[in-house]
């Protein structure tokens, strides 16, 4: 037995059963480890940003971690942005850089970086197995790390020759799940009392608290204090639809996220972080709370927050509520005419099967998917965390790996779907069953709005040049196709919906072009 | 005047008018800046890998660097992986990363990141503008970092406050270039003492001694003296074909290349390292070079190669050598019948016009390139130098706009092709006049052979997935006119050279998918 094979034995003692790979000469013995496991899954992506978004969505909807295997300092750092992603959304991920043997550094070959320097900052956890003799608890410092809280992103560095060095390996083990943080009474009592005198309350929820069940819970809180239950602006994973408790998201749009919270005197976090500008614009605070806004952060993000839920339930005596408001499925009318956004949110609303796993990176245009949607199909909601686009198309399909027997949905905006196009020909391969459509308006769009509030005026040709993506337009049909997905193109209300619907009526990959 | 159009206008004066770009909200300011200067020419990339790779693509071929526009933390680690390449070609670099504003950084907002720490690991110089009054001193900073020595990768943050805050900006001047390192004549002496002891000697060579002038210098040292001269073996550019001197490069396979210098007695070193192996391999040594090889490191990187090659030709008197000797035009027999790396090597060396740009990502499929194309029209030869693949398509792109009146060919494996296939639109979207040859074989067929020599027998089902790209087969034809650029497939020799003439007398990018 050799260090790889202890590193794949013990990732399967832990349950880490799933590799998103794209492996390279360093890792040779990583795959050949890989090969004399079939329990392990392995699936491809022919970019990094593809693995590490796909291990970001299969984590989100396991509840568990994959690991990643990366060639070296520049496979990792292809991946880093989709890390990032995942490092935002706490999804627990355990990634494996292979690097040179330990011996071969000092020849500072051509592949030679700083592999620790380039994870750091996108990882909670960065180790490296010196030798055959660390691979063990190296590995096992990694899932736990991977397990922490709300869930960590753990960087585990592979020397070639710790990778083929054997030893003797006795016989892994599954580790501990390090215990959540724990619940702060005094907190709970404080957040309680808050409800109880009369302001204006928000709480203000991520993570787990999003489940189906915590929500129920959080709203029978609302409706015996009166408080406001918002979720982030961003959230790895929202259960919503019909039979579920309708919920708001804090706007993207800094304007419309202060309106939102000018009344409010009061803020109860649970797992949430108080909220920000996404970005900093001259004049415009960067906290969206208005001044003297008390903040109570009653649940940090690495404490069992259905728990946390629970006990703040208690101590207001949310018991005496009435039951959870839940929503009707709820049929829009069906859209005429021109494609717009609404149009393809009210086709949704209308045709998405049952347990629907919707991955947004529509950017601008999925802004308002939620109004149609409230009383969809109960549904998953899984959103771009870290502003870091690129994710949707490597996240629909983790989270199609993770979930086979339910209907993946990407929304995804036509620039971002460029950063990470070739996750298509990992749908295609592993014949997921995903739906991909494409906002095609082919521009950054947010970028145009982004240009007039800095008072730029109208964009000249070098603006024009930067922000445009209509010369040429995108093909995605021919882009989908040359990776094996098959596709087509709706430019009115009426063919989307059918395309929509023939899409979720069968299995296995398929892209919409919307052209919007 | 705000901190942007001071960036702006700094770079302009030091002859930095070309701009790879893939901006984001942060850079907003910057944008709005960059379209007030019709003399900036700008050209998006849609993911970041390709903004850096063109940049590395176009210093290489201008001799000077161009600028790129990244988009906070993640954006710059996408654009990592092909920095990390211009790093070992010492392509001269500037890269601009967008930051929040300086003030908003407190609050975590969902894309910050440690954007230093990022760039530390692929870059010589690494700044930050705190403030508008440090931006020109930054810029300039950056300039002369990227000019200094052989090139250097310089990356600027830019808070947006620094970009969007008024100045009073004086007229901005151009920097003085840095002095190369000084050449050490005690080293000449050494070198030219050793060429003259009858030991079995190869001077080693890369960076500006592999333009055309130099090498014919280097020819009548070898002359005079006895000694071989060759090529590293990856380098930013090199000239050759007819009418230049014929140089091999030290083999990529460590079996060849150890063989290749098993002989050698003495290396001399002009601007190259000595020989390692790109990656280590168990029971096989680091060094390339034999027990008690002798190596005299006579001309650094950063020093005036052209000047230590004529410094050294003086010193062995190479001016009573006969003239250098240059490859006659040579035309091979056309190949027939099945499609081979070798066949397109035969069209290439019968088609390809004058002063053409071959850009050499071909991995495996390329090895033999050079032993059909000696006598190859004169063209230039750029390499992927840092192992990071995905900088083909990319450093085709930039080595186009660099020089629109010659042609560029791609030689490109289609694994890595797939990492920056995005580079394709901004060769439709520029009109630039790139050929890419997509080497077919539908897997990652170096990696089939490292699974081999680490003895792990044949492929078993995880190891096949991870490594074959057949199922599905991407259709790079159809990839490529979804990008705006169009395309055939060819599948015999015959097919092949047809396709390549009629790619070489018209212009604009095309696309051969040659299914080897």
């Amino acid at each position: 037995m050799n260090g790889a094979d202890i590193l794949c034995e013990t990732l399967l003692a832990n349950g880490i059963d799933t590799c998103f790979a794209n492996p390279g000469t360093s890792e040779m013995h990583f795959v050949a480890a890989l090969d004399r496991q079939p329990r392990m899954r392995c699936v491809l992506g022919l970019a990094e940003g593809v693995v590490t978004g796909a291990a970001d969505g299969y984590a989100r909807m396991a509840d568990k971690p994959a690991v990643t295997l990366l060639h070296t300092g520049p496979g990792l750092a292809n991946g880093l942005a989709n890390m990032h992603n995942a490092r935002r959304a706490r999804t627990p991920m355990v990634n494996v850089v292979g690097d040179h043997a330990t011996y071969h550094l000092q020849h500072d070959a051509p592949l030679t970086s700083d592999i620790a320097g380039l994870a750091r900052p996108m990882s909670h956890w960065v180790g490296r197995a010196e030798n055959v003799e660390e691979m063990r608890a190296q590995t096992e410092a990694a899932i736990r790390a991977a397990l922490t809280g709300a869930g960590g992103i753990a960087t585990l560095i592979l020397p070639a020759d710790a990778a083929w060095s054997a030893a003797d390996a006795g016989t892994p083990k599954a580790i501990a799940r390090p215990m959540p943080d724990a619940i702060d009474a005094g907190l709970i009592r404080d957040a309680a009392t808050a409800l109880r005198n009369g302001k204006s309350t928000t709480i203000l929820v991520t993570g787990t608290a999003l489940r189906a069940g915590a929500l129920e819970v959080l709203d029978r809180v609302a409706q015996k204090t009166g408080a406001r239950v918002m979720a982030q602006q961003a959230n790895g994973r929202m259960q919503r639809g019909a039979g579920r408790v309708a919920l708001d998201r804090v706007p993207y749009v800094i304007d419309q996220a202060l309106a939102s919270f000018k009344d409010t005197e009061q803020l109860i976090l649970i797992g949430a972080k108080a909220p920000v500008g996404f970005f900093a614009y001259p004049g415009k605070p960067g906290s969206m709370l208005p001044e003297g806004c008390r903040v109570i952060a009653m649940a940090g993000a690495d404490s069992d927050l259905p728990a946390a839920v629970a006990a703040l339930a208690e101590a207001v005596g949310a018991d005496t509520a009435p039951p959870a408001r839940l929503v009707a499925r709820a049929m829009p009318d069906m859209a005429q005419g021109a494609l717009t956004p609404d149009a393809i949110a009210i086709a949704l609303a209308r045709v998405m099967p049952e347990q629907a796993i919707v991955c947004d990176e529509s950017v601008t245009s999925g802004r308002d998917f939620f109004r149609s949607t409230y009383g969809a199909a109960p549904h998953d909601f899984l959103q771009l965390t870290g502003g870091a686009i690129g994710l949707g198309i490597p996240m629909a399909t983790g989270a199609a790996v993770a979930c086979p027997d339910r209907k993946v949905i990407g929304l995804q905006a036509d620039g971002s779907g460029m950063y990470t196009v070739q996750g298509l020909w990992t749908q295609a391969r592993e014949n997921l069953d995903v739906v991909t459509i494409i906002f095609a308006n082919r521009r950054y769009q947010i970028l145009h709005g982004e240009l007039k509030n800095v008072g730029a005026g109208a964009p000249g040709e070098n603006a024009r040049r930067m922000l445009d993506l209509d010369d040429p337009a995108l093909d995605w049909v021919s882009l989908a196709r040359g990776m094996g997905v098959e596709a087509a193109r709706a430019t009115t209300a009426e063919t989307f919906h059918d395309l929509l619907q023939a899409a979720c009526q069968r299995r296995g990959p398929f892209l919409i072009e919307a052209v919007i």
